[in-house]
């Protein structure tokens, strides 16, 4: 069965041609800039590599473009579109109303178009890649998979702001949690692991460290706390986005200090985080200025994973045990230095590195903890697309 | 010596006399609604009280009232004002330039003054309170004491929020702490208690809950953290407040749902919390209808507690430790059911409570956990103005 898994945003499109059930990739690329004059195309196989920029109007020039190389006599992977079984669709939002993977129907689409509100840069492109695929997959099933969605068995505790009663029964304000498709791939993969080793596996803490930052407490498999709430602004800092912060700064920062609303809006997603603290937006510049001696990047290293430690002991106080902690996406598959840093002085926590074990680099599960600590630690590298691919092929067969 | 304590609000004025160092209160009482027709106005010795409404006009009015009273031939408790060897302060906001209980002189009131932008509706009133004192009781020594104070030993990593860096330089924005009169006095009894009983004390987390609530993580006696940050806003579920939340909210508020920023401040500070969650503000009240099988005030305790809950973990990891945790405050001192849900399901971290002891209404300091507990569950009843006396009592003797 080939499936192909569609990650629409505002101006890009990316993709991924999967066979399932051997989990193979055929191909993958993406394209930016769309509606600009200059878009960048990438397509690839195992055996070629098409990179070109040109103009792509908008995402259903895209969309007909990779179709076109798809089929194409000499770089193409399929015969016709009718080969292709299903379209996996990222979609940000599901809202309260979806909780798992769902058959696209029109019903479907109007619900999505309804929680744009909630995530209004995101659900509109999704639904647009949706349209699209639809004219071109004719006889694919169209499939969505929900960045919120594993996060719906949190407990009403959690989910819930203090806050009048009205603003989540009319208006849905709520915690939702986002990344929910990385966190239940990786904490997947840990209790299978955890499982053969014959290790226990009921309390588990998902970290994904990316540009954006998300940490979600997992118990007997299933989400019960996240750190992203009504949006994906909260919780830990992140590349450029604040994290938590005391609500009061925003308006003291519109009283005070004349800021708009938007501005400080602008503030919190774009300017804060890591890049707000140090200048920098790459965490590997961060780094490597932190070990010239730079004290703000020294300091928003330890910022950053000071408060990862906190969540790391609030969500042990949720789950009321830890059996072991994941590291998983780009920063925390590949920053050693980030994860010895959450790892010291949490001895309390049963955490205790392996300093050496830490520095291989791998593309494989590993376990990173010394031999007798009494908390796993481990590193999962995170694959979305095949997760969604895994969440569409297991639709179709039930 | 006799040292008057002044809490000097918007609207009102509480006052305690206080011997030192027998810590005897010879009188107490307070003002309010100052400004008004009718304000009410107290006054009780050990053996009289007095209750009056009459119009006070201004601080400096209620202020020579009192000590009208405090000369009294019939009530009075003092000869003249000169008997008053100190007064002392309650000022909310120290900012960072106040770590410690302070003398005051035009230099610091100016000090005091250019923080009003941090507390617009507490220091202004402190100032006033100062300058009334300072010319009814002239032969006294003036000292301010900082709700902010104990807080200012937090590591910057537990202080700075993840925003441009101008911000705190240029603009002071940052977490500052309150209740820290109350913490310290209960974390300090605290460690007496354990050593006394020659158990560790090392690492402590306090817990305010009365109508503000606040968490504060003490190790070696010094804060290390705390959950109010920039304004008293932030942290637990309060009364009126809604602690923690996605700053995106408010946003959203704005932007979708035509909330001003000041309705949205207010909606945060005045109608969430408790409140907002049940239609009630006082905990009894919660706590009965919850007992009736009302959904809103159950679930309004469960996430109350639930919060507490995930900063005991949170702060334990800080503190990557835990020794005791101590209830304090009117809700922490006398509500037996919020500390039996804060403690249920806690083993990872310790807590076990022994129901009986946890039913004993006492205004001594208790221990309510299980003999064979690994973490102490302590009941302090807190006095701040007592720590405000102490610290001022200290301060003239060194």
């Amino acid at each position: 069965m080939k499936i192909i898994i569609i990650n629409s945003g505002s101006s890009s499109i990316k993709y991924q041609l999967i066979d399932m059930p051997s989990n193979e990739v055929i191909c993958n690329g993406m394209i930016d800039r769309i509606g600009l004059e200059s878009s960048n195309f990438t397509y690839a196989t195992n055996s070629v590599k098409v990179e070109e920029t040109l103009p792509i109007a908008n995402h259903k020039v895209g969309l007909q473009k990779i179709s076109q190389l798809l089929m194409d006599g000499t770089v193409g992977v399929i015969k016709s579109t009718s080969d292709i079984d299903a379209v996996g669709h990222r979609v940000v939002h599901g809202g309260s109303t979806f909780s798992d993977t769902t058959l696209i129907t029109a019903e479907v689409k109007e619900k999505i178009r309804q929680l744009c509100d909630l995530a209004p840069l995101h659900n509109p492109a999704n639904l647009e890649g949706i349209n699209v695929a639809e004219e071109i997959f004719t006889s694919a099933k169209q499939i969505a998979v929900f960045d919120t969605a594993f996060h719906q068995t949190m407990p009403v505790e959690a989910y819930k702001y203090a806050i009048p009663n009205y603003l989540l029964t009319e208006h849905k304000i709520r915690a939702y949690g986002f990344h929910g498709t990385s966190h239940k791939y990786v904490s997947t993969k840990a209790i299978e692991y955890l499982k053969a080793a014959n290790k226990p596996h009921k309390n588990i803490i998902s970290i994904h460290l990316g540009n954006g930052c998300s940490i979600t407490a997992v118990k007997d498999g299933k989400c019960i706390e996240t750190s992203m709430g009504f949006t994906p602004v909260s919780g830990l800092v992140m590349g450029t986005r604040s994290g938590d912060i005391d609500p009061s700064v925003i308006f003291h920062l519109i009283k005070t200090l004349n800021y708009s609303a938007d501005e400080v809006n602008a503030l919190l997603q774009k300017q804060s985080g890591m890049l707000g603290l140090t200048g920098f937006s790459d965490l590997r510049d961060i780094q490597a200025n932190a070990a010239d001696g730079n004290k703000d990047c020294q300091l928003a290293l330890a910022m950053n994973t000071y408060r990862i430690k906190k969540y790391i002991g609030s969500y042990t106080s949720a789950l009321n045990g830890l059996d072991a902690i994941i590291f998983t996406a780009g920063i925390g598959e590949n920053s050693a230095e980030i994860r010895e840093l959450v790892c010291t002085e949490m001895d309390y926590f049963g955490l205790q590195l392996d300093k050496e074990k830490n520095q291989i680099r791998s593309k494989e599960i590993r376990e990173i903890n010394t031999a007798d600590a009494k908390t796993k630690i481990l590193v999962i590298p995170t694959n979305e697309e095949l997760e969604i691919a895994n969440q569409v092929y297991d639709l179709l067969l039930n």
